[in-house]
């Protein structure tokens, strides 16, 4: 089927991706997990493949990645698309307050943490610190702060539970997991969050687990 | 009931708020177009007041506002705060593709769009310009950027539509006017984007609609 697989309800699924991104390894790991299988598309974002007239046009009019296609429709934001897969499987609670709570943890990794720890990361271990902009410089010191103010927040919040909400696994540990696992690569120093730790090796002991590189 | 109210369900709820904040504004509207009575409770940002040892403690431990009080639980993220109101009501759709497309949009609004039109608004309607700091400076050009493009994107989107998701006014929308109605306050020209125009209007003419400075 070419670069199209099925799913279990019958819609192709292609992810559009740039694979190392953290927010394209989420919907991975998500559709892994529930043993969903996704085709999977590159593109060099180094190279502004997202940005071309055809991607634009077709796939993404924000020029960003990842997008899940699902059979003709395409579906942007990786937590959206997160939740596309994810939705009517026990990674969703139906409790009103669990699913509202779930979707918390889902909007402070997009505010809180990711533009913090991934984006620290992407400077560091992508582009590198000696190719950083003046701008990039000045922003560095907050952002490391803020990564850290985030990671300590989970910290607190996991010292009391194995799962972030409701006392199972859930779609909030996925779309947490997927970049803070990797913040080392980014400077943050992962042994000072011994809570947060614990919970990264409970995930990864997950049946139907894939790493980022997988 | 002091500073509590009942809502339909019975459930206490106390909104702790910054009233001028979009992100509390979404939610007293999406609770205002519902019919669903919230009590409010006022937090001075610019005091300090939501980084207490109590408030920490007891309301967030993020230190932020808008956090949604159910009973004498705690919602922060004010888009969790929308889900959890709206959820089981016709702003949140069951369709699986147009449920997450609706997250998409709101995740997009927490990503690209209040950390530029909502930040330009605030430092120039409340910090003030002359008081912003040489990074806030060098920030200021591509905030601009961004807001600009964020609003073109949802211009664009709502040139052949009335509705950002599924025909028919959702939470995706309650949510994204929230800072889009007040974007003129940090000198975007919301005259530029028509089809933007026509949609703020067209939510302000809802039944039960209310005003930020309501």
């Amino acid at each position: 089927m070419d670069d199209m697989l099925m799913n279990g309800i019958g819609e192709k699924l292609t992810l559009h991706e740039y694979a190392p991104s953290g927010n394209c390894y989420k919907i991975r790991l998500t559709a892994a997990l529930l043993g969903v299988p996704i085709a999977r598309r590159h593109y060099d974002i180094v190279k502004g493949e997202t940005r071309t007239e055809a991607f634009l046009a077709e796939v993404n009019a924000n020029g960003r990645i990842p997008v899940l296609q699902i059979g003709d429709r395409f579906l942007p934001e990786s937590n959206a698309a997160c939740w596309w897969l994810a939705s009517r499987s026990p990674l969703v609670p139906d409790d009103r307050f669990d699913q509202a709570d779930l979707l918390r943890w889902m909007f402070f990794e997009q505010y809180n943490h990711e533009p913090n720890v991934a984006t620290i990361r992407f400077w560091k271990a992508f582009v590198g610190y000696d190719n950083l902009t003046e701008t990039q410089l000045m922003l560095l010191p907050g952002k490391v702060a803020a990564g850290e103010a985030a990671l300590k927040l989970m910290d607190e919040h996991l010292a009391a539970r194995d799962w972030l909400v409701g006392g199972r696994m859930t779609l909030a540990d996925i779309c947490l997991y997927a970049y803070t696992h990797v913040a080392d690569e980014g400077g943050f120093d992962l042994a000072a969050y011994p809570n947060v730790s614990a919970w990264l090796a409970r995930l990864a002991g997950q049946p139907g687990y894939v790493g980022i590189g997988d």
